[in-house]
């Protein structure tokens, strides 16, 4: 499962870009880091929401692949996002968490925290599908 | 108006980094545009959701801002995007306008384009909100 | 199609007890109505959140269930809800549109209107999920 | 803090109207009970999401309310809901629980679980406004 997710995330350009890496993975829950980046702020100097919330996506669909099937591929269906406060610090590190999983749609939890905090500056709600034998769709 | 748009949009250095422009802009509602570029990908080859819901939440955001007071500042409360179809495509337009403001916060409805459909690949319902006189936190 | 949405609809006592009315159907949109009533009041006197998101949710789920197949059910698999204004008022409409419909999700768009009002007090954004062969799940 | 809770709730007649009551307050955390009632049912018996999603919200409104000033009013300021399987049971507990509490924002989470299971079957991301000094709008 780890080798799976790993596979997969290392596809993921938009990661690769921002910098994002893999922290940690287990059965139901992802934790990825990231580094504050002047590419990716917007016009207060913070990080954008659009890039905390891609991580955090990514964070919550690869809990909801570690409990998939090794044949399924994984989509977003959507998520909320609340942004609590302003994105600053240096290290961001954001979780995903298997809620809930269904025959094909799967619930998680997303949390977004800066600098060590134990408060979240970010949450997220996330619905996932399994997908199967779709062409070009893959893991 | 517009120029406080464009003069806070240039200031998101996200937004250039993905290659975001302004397409259009009216009171209460802004138009944004990218094309397809392979950096900020998904596993599968599509535009990662992080790219398309970090446009699209910046085009709710600017038309949040554009009914706003000159003196107010805009930071996002949250957001819900439901991804309809993969963003497969080359050229992407995203679409926010204001649904209702109120004193403090702003609801805006995003939607997202691939090459002119005019059905959207993905939705968003977004909050804004004003913030006036925040150390750090200008247009 | 009519026909099903009729009969389904009045088979959800949720609506029967809200006094919530079917005004129109058309395919791909759904119009309910409903009046004040101090049974189902917050603490402030307003309709209560969880009546105006019922009959949203009520209204989404039939625009949805409109355009499936005759054979298929219809369950929400969530929404996401911005309470604009208070409830305040004596007679609300609340409509449901689809926003697109894929093989089993289907995304709709509610908005709810007080006393005439072209401004909604509350907008919606739903995903449903068609269901077919469940066993105790019929329309 | 938690006679205020328990008085405005008992001014939410909606809360009556579906036989909800008050578990138990704490800061920062909420317990609300109600029982299946045929009048709040959906097309195949369930209780109609309307009807869980107004006792979760109205737990996370308390708990919000549970941090704020006590001249503070508390009004719901949107939601994200997710219903993980039919709100099937006899019993059912919603729990609403402060994620983080800003200037006048509050973040909240709610659960909903059946029969004593451990695994929710509805889940929400609610976002609560503190009110002062609004005729018409008292705790």
């Amino acid at each position: 499962m780890r080798a799976r997710v790993r596979a997969s995330f290392a596809r993921q350009a938009m990661m690769t870009t921002l910098g994002a890496e893999l922290v940690s993975v287990d059965r139901g829950r992802v934790e990825l880091g990231i580094n504050h980046d002047a590419r990716f702020t917007q016009q207060h100097g913070f990080m954008h929401a659009g890039a905390v919330a891609g991580v955090l996506d990514s964070a919550c669909g690869y809990a909801a692949f570690s409990v998939m099937p090794a044949e399924a591929a994984v989509l977003t269906v959507g998520y909320s996002i609340n942004l609590l406060a302003p994105a600053a610090g240096e290290r961001f590190v954001m979780t995903g968490a298997v809620v809930r999983a269904g025959r094909t749609l799967v619930v998680c939890r997303g949390e977004a925290f800066a600098d060590g905090a134990t408060v979240p500056f970010a949450v997220m709600q996330a619905t996932l599908t399994a997908l199967y034998n779709r062409p070009g769709i893959e893991h």
